[in-house]
């Protein structure tokens, strides 16, 4: 007999998808800050991996909550963006659009999860998990902060040059 | 000798790649359409399933403005994506959660395009392509429609369910 999953297995399994695509970009984040030529860009993706290690410990802190063991679930997703963003590294090496088309690979990371965080945020407070639900929207907000900060350094800095 | 990209090229790049992304994505909101249980999300599918076919068009137009034929690029972020989102509706199929699993898949489609419809307007806009720059704006703006309106749907339907 199969058994019938609930909103709580969806809510676990959507976890352990997140941590799997948080540390995926602690690892990849070094190497955008590698290769990123422009310095606002630089500090922000340090700023940005800093950030993200909290971010794994949030969700360890919700699995915690939920009374399991954090575990990763492989996360086609991130890896897909991420894989994106490795070819843009290597097709644009020495071009001067290299620092937009690693904005752009940054912020199509931020935007897959924040769309995450927003449903993960949802799915606790149905689910009555409340501390949870703080902790999944702190992240959520500081992935938007990240998002618009990226907006910013793309439209004030980097296509200039890259057009140059 | 290799030859230098620029903004253009990472322009062009891009819009093949969410050209290949919207093809996938009317290819696939068919099959969540019909494995939806909930009649305002199976509506929600259709009505976006006749706009994707509309970004699709809108896309071809920006290809002519710029002067090419269009040209999909295999895009792995869309794969990654919609491959999660075929796990959901393999895993949760006869699940109470199953429509929460399909607006999560949804919405984090809805996040891709919409971050590379952002990029894509800003770098038409930074490259004089301002016909261009507000097609994509249109389609941006109905990405985020959408998103908004699965997250209306998510919030007072299909998480009630899904807890029952």
């Amino acid at each position: 007999m199969v058994e019938l999953k609930t909103l709580e297995n969806l809510f676990l399994d959507t976890l352990k998808d997140v941590y799997f695509a948080e540390q995926k970009i602690v690892a990849t984040l070094p190497e955008m800050e590698d290769a990123a030529t422009n310095n606002q860009l630089k500090d922000a993706f340090a700023k940005h991996l800093a950030e993200t290690k909290v971010h794994v410990q949030r969700l360890e802190q919700v699995f915690a909550i939920i009374g399991t063991e954090p575990e990763a679930k492989t996360c086609d997703a991130i890896l897909g963006i991420t894989d994106e963003g490795a070819e843009i590294m290597e097709e644009y090496e020495g071009s001067p659009a290299l620092d937009a088309g690693l904005l752009a690979a940054a912020q199509a990371v931020e935007h897959y999860e924040m769309s995450r965080y927003g449903t993960l945020r949802t799915w606790a407070l149905e689910l009555g998990y409340n501390d949870a639900a703080g902790l999944l929207q702190t992240t959520l907000d500081e992935e938007q902060a990240t998002d618009l900060a990226l907006t910013s350094i793309a439209t004030s800095v980097v296509n200039q040059k890259a057009e140059a």
